[in-house]
């Protein structure tokens, strides 16, 4: 047999055991916050119709979308379209990296993986909307696919998990989705984080009254979201690059300190004031919750994301470039296809980022249980009494492995010792229904034990409850 | 805004709350009793090489499997030289829905959806066997993805939730897959199922010994396959059709019923007579276990796959025709991508109709736990309190919704009715620190009750521990 390729594909990872259960310990935490605060889970479908995910995400996001090739008649009839397109002038756009042939792919492709997980919310708010609370608070943890190039931390299959609320306009919305993602923060064992927290149409009315033209309000969006990264001279530049005459009045009007300062920057500005408003009402139902001691107005945070309406934020550990969690109010989105206006506000939480974070700090919550015993006999002719005590172990309560073949005993304790099992019994050649216990933290052995003693013994060292 | 189609793609599911919860409930389950029983979890990407994929599922899986388009300069030579191929001879199959181009799929693609959990297992254990114990017992429980066309429970998009052991070729193998397969079961709620077992090696024996060429072996299996589907007379139509003289002696010789009859009818021949040795190993072992009183030897089992070596088994309930769960011994595929034997055991739960099952009997086991209360107040002014209510109830170990906006008893209690949310708690125009509570089973209604008093009724109700 020759030796095959084994690696997962490119972008994508393989987690065995330990990883895969720090994962799903860290998902079940996140998903009983967001259970407790109200928050119903959803979950959609991997692939979706390549014509409700082209045009969500803007050009970029379409290249970057994962697209399943057509089968049977369409497959021939698409191969002929697309060779036809290529011929024609403008069918193929030269670029840095090589020609691509945008306009051939939707005649190859019906399907396309999941991009994120805001546009299928809104798919499916549309299509069960009478089935739904008139008032949907939902969380969605699943996998997406983006066909960007791989990097340090960057995968093209990752973990998103959002909440959102559907359905109203109240700042009360705001404040459950920052309870529920600081309460999953706190719970991660975070301590010290800030919430920034700004307004879209405030940073609107910022740039006109620092004479930004409203032509120009969206770039500049784009170019004060880089603050973090190039700082105020970096940003300085590129609004000047982006036609901003004057970035050093728009620069000291986003230095704002406080609701009280920035009131007076935008005074006079209708949809200003309406912005600043807003944020007071939220801080003030923030104040009564886990959130208060986190949150901190902030004139320059601008979310990079088009379709923000209202109200955004970002979570940031000191330790840490980036955000670990990020949202905002998106009126417009929702509604887009139920061709009707539809209130939204949602938190982003980088669960991947989380996870390097906690992982780096070796400070994951809690331990993921694991194999609490494992069970191995001298002889095959013992296996029948292994087994026994086996499933003793496991009806009491423990989980239990058995070793499918004859061990020797040192065997055994570098298996369990090896993979973090606590505690091994071991029965010797001719044993029917006793067996000796090693426990792996101080490394006492008992022999000769019967097996009610070998469940008390596996049970103790392993902190597993009955 | 023009409304969209809202539709998920065809043979896929969205999942709503209810529905989700049932499904995370259920998988909770099973891996927990797969952790008891010692296995454990393994994930791997959505997305594999194409090359990992094809070949492996014989030439319809290929067919079936979902290819990912290739983007950029690749496409653009991969559209030229698959319209270049589909213009040669034999470029194009045509065939009753169509002409195909499969030679011209692997042009246009580079990655698939994973098909199933067995092949990504094989790849994983060669790229990791280092790493992994010598005995490896995994579980996986994750989606995979097939270009079949839907049907009644067949779907385009399903979970697989698979246990297999590799790396032993011990009974206790079997054993231990068998023995978590049939504990899920039960703690399913499943009382009456049969696991019928039987052995590859023995039957080829039996059709051996039958007067069946071995080269029409695998092709008799096929047709044997169907005896649940067809009956007898189907049967030995289609075994004549496919070349086998005389079906009767084969039928007959199917028969047997228990592993004496089946050891006289393979009589002197070795191969038959040590797989019948190697059940009697399996069934010893299994006659100490949860499994002994279910199983039961059937000499016609045949398990449509070609991949298995060894024992096979299939779990079946009185009023389903077809499996919920099946499988065996395969040696050869794990080794495929190591480039050497190893031996392994698998079962796969059919998680999908067991879900459709449970709820057509109305017997999902247990309650998945829901939202546990909601709150709401008569006025925008009163939402603060309504605010620190919630957040109380959830320091109180609650699942507590909160309503953004005004709402009147009335409508509170018909939401929670709708949602069978057990409690509802309402905050009147100027409430500061006292609400009234509604309980949903039998309507009583406690007005002016001290938050403490509400946080303690609410609990009561849902019957949630703090």
């Amino acid at each position: 047999m020759a030796k095959q390729d084994t690696q997962p594909a490119r972008g994508t990872r393989d987690f065995l055991p330990s990883e895969a259960r720090r994962r799903a310990h860290v998902i079940a935490l996140v998903r009983e916050v967001f259970e407790r605060h109200g928050f119903e889970p959803l979950e959609t479908p991997a692939i979706e119709r390549l014509g409700a995910l082209l045009g969500k995400y803007g050009e970029e996001g379409d290249q970057l979308l994962f697209k399943v090739l057509l089968r049977g008649q369409p497959l021939v009839d698409g191969i002929r379209q697309a060779a036809e397109k290529l011929s024609l002038p403008g069918g193929i756009v030269a670029g840095r990296s090589g020609e691509t042939a945008p306009g051939a792919e939707p005649l190859l492709a019906d399907l396309g993986l999941r991009y994120d997980l805001t546009v299928p919310l809104a798919r499916v708010y549309a299509a069960h909307r009478s089935k739904l609370p008139g008032v949907f608070k939902r969380y969605q943890i699943q996998p997406v696919w983006r066909a960007d190039t791989p990097g340090k931390g960057r995968f093209r299959e990752f973990l998103q998990c959002d909440v959102d609320v559907v359905g109203s306009t109240s700042p009360l919305a705001e404040t459950e989705v920052l309870c529920a993602a600081t309460v999953c923060m706190e719970k991660l064992g975070f301590r010290e984080f800030a919430i920034r927290l700004n307004h879209r149409a405030l940073l609107r009315a910022v740039c006109e009254v620092a004479g930004v033209p409203p032509a120009l309000e969206g770039t500049a969006i784009v170019a004060i979201d880089k603050l973090d990264k190039v700082g105020r001279d970096g940003v300085a530049a590129e609004l000047r690059e982006r036609g901003v005459s004057d970035p050093a009045r728009l620069l000291e009007a986003l230095a704002a300190r406080d609701l009280d300062e920035v009131s007076r920057v935008v005074a006079g500005h209708a949809a200003g004031a309406a912005a600043v408003a807003n944020l007071r009402e939220v801080v003030g139902f923030l104040g009564a919750t886990p959130v208060g001691a986190h949150v901190r107005f902030d004139a320059s945070l601008a979310r990079g994301l088009g379709y923000y309406t209202g109200a955004i934020f970002e979570i940031q550990v000191p330790d840490l470039a980036g955000a670990l969690a990020g949202g905002g109010r998106y009126d417009g989105l929702v509604g887009s296809f139920a061709g009707q206006s539809v209130p939204a506000v949602g938190c982003s939480l980088g669960l991947e980022r989380i996870l390097t974070v906690l992982e780096e700090r070796g400070a994951l919550p809690g331990e993921a249980r694991g194999l609490d015993v494992v069970v191995a006999a001298a002889d095959a002719s013992d296996l029948h009494a292994a087994l026994a005590l086996a499933t003793r172990l496991r009806a009491g309560g423990l989980r239990a492995d058995l070793w499918p073949e004859p061990l020797s005993p040192g065997k055994l304790r570098k298996h369990a010792d090896e993979r973090g099992i606590p505690a091994a019994a071991w029965l010797e050649r001719g044993a029917r229904d006793r067996a000796s216990l090693w426990i792996r933290a101080g490394g006492a052995t008992r022999s000769d034990a019967a097996f009610d003693e070998i469940v008390a013994g596996a049970r103790a060292a392993s902190g597993a409850t009955p």
